[in-house]
């Protein structure tokens, strides 16, 4: 059957989609616990969210667009700026490894999609995205720190590709910000072209809940309003994300956990002599097979992991991330149960 | 502050948006209250509630894609059917008066809108939209029963229409069927071009959800499924439409509700000397306002009402709708209320 969303893996311990396994803020269901039936059946009103949002990013509320998901909102800004104007040959310029909701989005409105490998190590290609762009060029899709190698984009580079970039969109995906990177925001008043995306479903732990937030000034993000649903976001997630806000504790604990768990897959990786690329986000890159059977290798490695209750993701498919697999790093009683699991695997590998 | 989403009109009774008054089934609130942490943290999983509306529409799982309301389903065919390809010139059948969201999806994606005027007393234009028809045509937007007229569209003319059309996605939106009319569902096997559109935030009282149902085969359907989002509706959402199908005593029970309110709607139009229009929806369509002064009647009329604690929806800027407002029919009591709330606005409007 053909259905939508990721095929559902089953019971075990969820570390393939950067989700926090240890649960939402208590505050969430308690918040959740408290709708109405008034509340289920009647349209919602996103005011008072896109205040505390707008409050919690220091920018003008007039700069905020809710959206379902930042999914939603990489979808929305393609439609506005590439699918309303129809014009023939635009570009969307993706560096890779990239997260999939940029070329689908890009794909989904007809854009060319520029595609730009990486530097060694997987270096961002500040050069190679400079020379991509083109008058035609329309949508520039950044991500930092990136999914799902980790890396950080230089502050000063962002600025380099908006500047370079005046007829595009420049959109800085901050999706897991909040796990060490440094935001683009204190910038964003300069750069009229430019949109920062950030989520409540990785640090705020409401992945289920489906709430992104777009920030940009108003000539690059009414556009965006324009097209995007006047309700897309339900009231449960009005209720969710306004309980998240509140819950400040609850953020820094996590991402605390976060780094400790990183470290530990670090540690691991170099136990076991595998190459790795450390991360700001709440996940680690991890080459598991090298060479020609790094395909196979992955697959072998996450299938071993999976058979013990340990869901990772498998990034052998895309030929940038050969070989290689994505953890995501949350409590740490979850990485350490998973690096006990990796240890199993890789132990079993079949020697190439 | 420009926002996303309708102004909240504040305190009082909305009969503005179609919404039921009533509030969702006490099923639902039990399905919420018992969402888990783990649920809200994690990306959801569709398989469940497809096969549970499949079940429900008595379709193939196949033919069944979820959308965050029907609203995401209109935007997101035209995203399919127009954005994609990028030929030049395309056109979408927009017959009046009309929801909003078909003339701005056909906007969002570029289309070339066709508006075809209603027959007299808001018929059907049948001729006139056989007459729209061109090689260009990639959209037709139908509406059984219309919003805001509530009249129903005969099924043999539904068919007609996907005839002479195959070229275009001819959506039939039946977001109001359940309150008094007979789906095309039956017949939809012939039509490999026809997409139906379901909702669960009017007769399943879950507007504050926003789940909607797009039903189609998989040639029409399945571009469709590519360029909508693969976690579009949240855990929430799905805890609340599977809750929602299994309490098929509130669908009938509301739907009767809305039956006796309508005739008491129109008994006080009679007994008022206003213009109606019989509907079968959960709403009706007054003329409160005739001549050069409707526009400022319906608005002066409206306003009336909501200094009484009613909001209605003011229609009178659109003019095929000069005049007139539509009132939200659903508990008998509300209905008993605002019909008061109309007398009285009546009553002290001043005479053109």
């Amino acid at each position: 059957m053909r259905l939508p969303g990721y095929a559902d893996p089953g019971a075990g311990l969820r570390l393939h989609l950067n989700e926090n396994t240890g649960g939402c803020s208590p505050r969430v269901l308690d918040g959740l616990a408290r709708l109405t039936a008034a509340e289920v059946s009647s349209y919602p009103s996103y005011e008072r969210l896109v205040r505390a949002c707008a409050g919690r990013f220091d920018v003008d509320p007039e700069w905020v667009l809710l959206t379902n998901g930042l999914d939603e909102g990489l979808l929305m800004t393609a439609v506005a700026h590439v699918a309303r104007d129809r014009t023939a040959g635009v570009e969307a310029i993706v560096p890779l490894p990239a997260f999939a909701p940029y070329p689908n989005s890009s794909n989904a409105v007809g854009a060319t999609i520029v595609r730009v490998p990486p530097g060694p190590g997987f270096a961002f290609p500040v050069e190679g995205v400079l020379a991509a762009i083109t008058p035609q060029t329309r949508l520039v899709f950044l991500n930092t720190p990136n999914n799902p190698t980790g890396q950080l984009i230089a502050l000063d580079d962002l600025e380099r590709l908006a500047a370079a970039a005046p007829q595009a969109v420049v959109m800085i995906d901050e999706a897991y910000i909040e796990f060490g990177g440094t935001s683009f925001l204190p910038r964003l008043a300069a750069w009229p072209n430019v949109i920062v995306g950030r989520t409540f479903s990785k640090a705020y732990g409401l992945a289920g809940m489906r709430v992104g937030v777009l920030i940009g000034q108003p000539p690059v993000l009414d556009p965006v309003r324009d097209v995007t649903l006047p309700f897309n976001i339900n009231a449960a997630a009005l209720a969710a994300a306004s309980a998240a806000l509140e819950d400040g504790a609850f953020l820094s604990r996590y991402a605390a956990e976060v780094s400790v768990s990183r470290a530990r897959i670090y540690d691991a990786c170099r136990r076991l002599d595998l190459e790795y690329w450390e991360s700001a986000g709440n996940y680690v890159l991890v080459r598991v097979g090298a060479g020609v059977a790094a395909g196979l290798q992955a697959c072998t490695v996450a299938a071993a992991m999976a058979a013990r209750g340990v869901h990772v993701k498998d990034l052998s498919r895309d030929p940038v991330t050969a070989g290689c697999i994505r953890i995501t790093a949350g409590p740490v009683a979850h990485t350490d149960f998973a690096l006990g699991a990796l240890q199993a695997a890789i132990a079993e590998r079949p020697t190439s």
